[in-house]
């Protein structure tokens, strides 16, 4: 068993407290790390605060070097990383395999956004007393940036913060889920070896109180979190003086409508209903299919339901393993039950054994259950009709407090256009499901599901801080 | 009969050859304007030169002023202008107002983008020597500009090169038609009263051989010509070592797929047919109808036709009127039985009146008559089926020498992507015509339809050249 | 007496609790308006959401024709509504003036970017999956809208909050400094008289605790706070799921440098010192004089402060008036007198006359006085020599928890670029004071003096969602 | 002697023609290539055409790959290109050193820029009948591209044609110099190992006279040429239906303000003068010396020029060589001594021996000498001094028919905008000579030093055609 070390300073460090990793399919201690302490935390802050000027100097060119090392060493390292998030979050081997590869993809995408940060040269002289004045507006780091992130991307979702923190040139502390710290401390080794400022990237597990700390030190000039919306909504409340971008859930919805080939949609509709048991916060959770097409899309999609492996995440064609947790597999059961308890009817799944819980379909399901209205964060998700009008299926889709992604198949222009102007998202996938995210596009939700957008050129946008030269 | 001076070096001239402007409805002569000969055209370009550091030294707020001034008194004097217009091109008077409101609204698009000229501030240190190097790109105006416009719409297109030139900062010498000075000199009594330096703006109606002198003049720095592909193209190789912008003709496609309601498109599509008898670059010439709308869709075109309204363009409620002269219409008339003598079918009108000619649906046409392959600037069309894969359509919209605009009516996003991707044209138009042009987008063609594209910020950019500040 | 009536649902409506305002000059009563209760804020929130999709779906046409109305009427009623100003704000006629006119403009600049809306075309096809999909970014209406404004650019800072909503397309209500609510309220009757839906912009001047429910309720999506640091940074903790923009004040500084000419920039100083009786976010209250320049630099400052006119505000001649009130003159004369106890040395002014304060110059200040280290938001400097090492003067001026603007005036480049690139503020002015802005110049502050930039396209960004079309 | 074949349609093929290659050193043969002859000129066209559709449909991810891999392969055979480009061009190893490593490097921008092609998301709603309208503009490869690059950086600036055309997915047919096509051809076959259509890229050696078949075909929709003004602007009244970008020489001046350290910049200085012996497009001429420097500058830069070794271009320490040709070195001399008798006085140098001139500065020279009034493409250099306003020194510097760069040495603002705004170059390089060019930035002339620009961003644009769709 590998131990990893928390990076902070610059340094590989253990604190008095260690924390255990589990492998979350034989729930068996897997390795072991360490919860930094409120004092270290501090340490670290102070240690961003002292290199601050190093890493505002850091030219496009040695930025973009850092970060070409960076992705082209997770490449290298592309199986062990793999397999040691297969193992700390129980995602699919092949899963966990597309993870290291967007991660690398992501590092790519910020060396070329370097040398491309936001400048202006503005015209000033379009009033009387302007004649002749010019603006020159130059982006700076905005200062340190604190990271948060959660079990399901173990690795991506944290180089989201980490790899626009360096193009911007911030410093970052980033805080992993202390279910699954290990890929983002094996990440840190390979940026050790960089050539950026040493202390530059901080990753450092914690426990939530001392966490909190990151969200209330007004040294730290932005936090990003990804999480829960009850987690992140309330941190925004004591955030001090900071930026804040949140990156929540939702229960994000699809649109089936009349002129499309099921058979030609399902395996994508599956992808997003149970890929990694559906702990995705774009996981396709209400299906709203037109009227007519209704009976085979459940037909079809139950057949391609039943025919997903099941087992060990480190097999290569396992499709579905554990939820990362028994409080969260609990929970899940729970909340189908409520559903069939309220008249919700079960196409297929609908068991928990163990951690583990069988892809689920329901039908007559409606906002009054929390499989429909809440998110559900696993395996389970509703296929609703709807009665051929584009409209109804739109304000369905629109009926939940949360506001991430849609999926929307279809070929009419006028319909397309409708659910773009209309559904209230963040983002409409034009035949797929919500689930597809490209990481260099603009992503994020609106309503409860979020404030701000990620995406490698947006992050590292809320990073930096416009200063104008008016001459 | 109220004369119109040549407007040059700021000021009303006239010059030893007048030019008699008819009435191209009643064939008499109108108003009486001057031809600028080659000692005035020199003396202009130099009076151009010398004011040039005058024009170059306008602020925004100068060059916005003028330019809102402009745009307010063509709306005050609309009917007048409209009139005039009309008067001496046989357009219709609703079309003729039409174009005066365009007019207006060039001028006030172009008084927004003073302030928004292209300006770049660059990060340079993407490379190990270029630590702490910054470029700046500013953007000057070129120098003297050449304009050169159709009789068409004779103060649109010559607004489309002096409201540009007017926010570029560049003096300007303009040749209109022969045909259709009288709009354009009428502009220039506005211009004269607004706050720009004299002699920025300069009207000069001249013969072709003197207008040549324009294009060979070293002194130009940009050649902006809107008329024949011939001319146009010939006139490149004689254009020295200036910038040229060609916007020449073409013979527009339009296509109309299977899942539309020919009634509720037959409107545009007329519009786009015989909208000024058919004297428009972007005229659609070309109808490729999906087979099983063909006959109704020929049916309901007929129909719409055969009720349009012709006579005196001054008349309110006018849709037809004369060609621009009896050399044109001979032209038409004679291009039309050419296709009726290698089998083309003419489903209504075909005759020429005098100076007017009849509103013309043709089928059975094909790429060896001209009224197929060439521009026909006349109101002549040609309406095909085809088979309804819309590749084919593509095909055939394609398999001309010409590639300006197209229409396409669709609601499936399938074939309009396809359409987009493949139609050779500078723009294509989604359940409209070909022959709709907004001010504000770029406008032009490829293949020999032209080179560059107008519209009034693509205007200015191409009168501005760069410079690097590298420090 | 004229009153003035609560602008709310699209009617100007009264309340049970009126608010006498002042004249500042003559400190007697001059005009009645009232205070909205919870009650009405509700209903004006309710009917906010009712009509948001009206105000979603206006085009840029619309919302540019309703800006540019506007803007005109604000100009033709110049002198009715500087006057106005000037009394209920005891600011000088000519800076009045000045200020209406900077608001017209201000309209007149969010008319031209309503059609320039941000809007993204986006590759997505840089990644082996990505094959052919592409983004659309549009960007919609954030939602309702709240503004609170202070007293001291009654109209221009109301409207820097107002233009961009309308321009957005975003409902706002806006609660005017209970100070100072007549201009505003003024502008509403232009407003109503614009072909904006009715209920679009609301004028609610409340209570502060009534005001505090803008920031709390979850309905509104943005708050857009201008006033004091210790007010704003408290709403930020309250403002619950909504996005925030502070702008806040600051003790922003003056370089002067070596090779300047001392006589040449006097005037520009005194303006920076005194205009408004130095009630200005962006006020120039700490001068740092080369050393050989600094006995000129007082010498001359002194001549030009002791010739300031003080007197009524509406008399054209007058420089100087009362401050808002009685409580910020105690607190300003109470500010010198603490400087002066700890050795400060004043050069000129000091004494208070009932609510008017001389314009004063005190040297031998430090850290340790609050006429130094907080913001005075009165007639107060402080005149300081450094050594002539540029750095020193840097680090001078960015000892202070504020960060908003600084001037700078010198002619090399070096001294610039190394000001521009370590100064801790928003907005470096070169060659004047920092009490220059241009309204569409991104403006706001770091450090303590604020969140996020004003400045028309600026503002106009924070009032807009992103949401993308993956295709 | 390694021969190197014709790169066409994808394979490497002979011709009846060959060309052999001296070293230019030794002037001995070196290498063998072939000729393309006008048949193979012409498939090559065809083969273009063909492949077209397949170069349009690449995605950036592809495109990004292949100039990635060439990127690469390029740095690993580092050493032995730039040997090959030394002997062929008789550049000192250094200089073709960091020759080979731009060109690497300009490749990597290229690949940067796939996924930032230009793309437009148009607002069209800002007119009346307008409402719902918007324009999508998306920019296509313009068809196949024709680049003609020189000897002088035989692989930079053919890479600067080749690289963007792989970006914006042209098909490209380049025919370097005669002098020196075997840098080119080497890179050839890094190309064909790349993942690109076969046939995509194509370099063809040729005579003149055929090459001018490539400037006369109209399929070919893009002419980019590098070399002398001569040729070039001839090119243009020959090219068709064509664009045209011209990048040429001049005679680019330096000015040396009051404010500078004769000592600090005198290295810069020598560059600008004598790298490759003055055979670059940028080499400083003209050098204008505030006259209270002129003396000592004189003496810095002759006591720095006479220690600069020459002599065999492989040896690491080698700053000059011979120049590319006796032809080349006969014509410098007779420049020289064309000076002299007409007063120019020779500081050092002067001397013609063999192939080599000596570096040589003059002064007493003037405009009636083509030392000074003429590109002198050689090691000689004119040092003036001016009378201490910058005015005098602008005005010097841009009495030149060429106006390509400029440098400026100065530490004052004034001094440097009035540079800017007034000299009439396309870039103007502060603090270093005009010889300084950064890959990315935009790189041309005007007058008569050329049209349009390069630099890899500026140079895919021309190579895009634009599209709309208004919808």
């Amino acid at each position: 068993m590998e131990n990893f070390k928390i990076y902070a300073k610059g340094k590989f460090l253990i604190s008095k407290q260690s924390l255990i990793v589990n492998n979350k399919y034989t729930l068996k201690p897997f390795s072991k790390t360490w919860l930094a302490d409120e004092n270290l935390l501090n340490q670290t802050i102070d240690f961003c605060q002292k290199i601050f000027s190093q890493c505002l100097a850091l030219s496009s060119y040695q930025k973009k070097e850092a970060l070409l090392y960076i992705s082209q060493q997770i490449l290298i390292q592309k199986s062990k990383l793999a397999r040691l998030l297969s193992i700390e979050s129980a995602k699919p081997i092949t899963y966990a395999l597309a993870e290291i590869e967007r991660s690398a993809n992501a590092f790519y995408i910020a060396a070329e956004e370097c040398s491309r940060l936001p400048k202006e040269y503005l015209s000033l002289d379009n009033v009387p007393n302007g004649i002749g004045v010019e603006g020159i507006v130059k982006y700076f780091p905005i200062g340190i940036v604190a990271g948060i992130s959660p079990f399901n991307f173990p690795l991506n979702l944290a180089v989201h913060k980490i790899a626009p923190a360096i193009a911007a040139g911030c410093p970052i502390i980033l805080k992993p889920a202390s279910y699954t710290p290990l890929s983002t401390l094996a990440l840190a080794k390979i940026i050790h070896n960089s050539n950026l400022p040493k202390g530059m990237v901080n990753i450092l597990p914690m426990e939530r109180h001392i966490g909190e700390k990151l969200v209330t030190n007004n040294n730290i000039k932005l936090l990003s979190f990804t999480g829960s919306p009850e987690i992140g909504w309330d941190l925004k409340s004591k955030s001090g003086k900071k930026k804040i971008v949140l990156e929540l859930g939702g229960n994000a919805g699809v649109i089936v409508s009349k002129n499309v080939n099921v058979k030609k949609i399902i395996n994508k509709c599956v992808y997003g209903a149970f890929a990694y048991s559906g702990q995705i916060c774009i996981h396709a959770q209400r299906f709203f299919i037109h009227e007519e097409l209704f009976n085979s899309f459940i037909k079809e999609f139950k057949n391609a339901t039943v025919t997903l492996k099941k087992g060990n995440p480190l097999h290569k064609n396992t499709q579905l393993s554990n939820l990362i947790d028994e409080k969260n597999a609990l929970r899940v059961e729970a909340w189908i039950k409520e559903a069939v308890s309220k008249g919700a009817q079960i196409i297929c799944g609908g068991k928990r054994i163990g951690n583990y819980i069988e892809p689920t379909i329901l039908t007559n399901t409606n906002n009054s259950m929390k499989v429909y209205s809440e998110e559900i964060f696993g395996p389970v998700i509703c296929v609703e009709k709807y009665d051929g009008d584009i409209k109804t299926a739109v304000k369905k889709i629109n009926d939940t407090k949360y506001g991430l992604q849609c999926g929307v198949f279809t070929d009419s222009i006028s319909e397309l256009n409708y659910c773009f102007n209309t559904i209230e998202v963040g983002g409409v996938i034009h035949n797929h499901v919500p689930t597809l995210r490209f990481d260099a596009m603009p992503y994020g939700g609106i309503k409860e599901s979020g404030l701000g957008r990620e995406g490698i050129k947006y992050a590292i946008f809320d990073m930096l801080e416009p200063k104008i030269l008016v001459k």
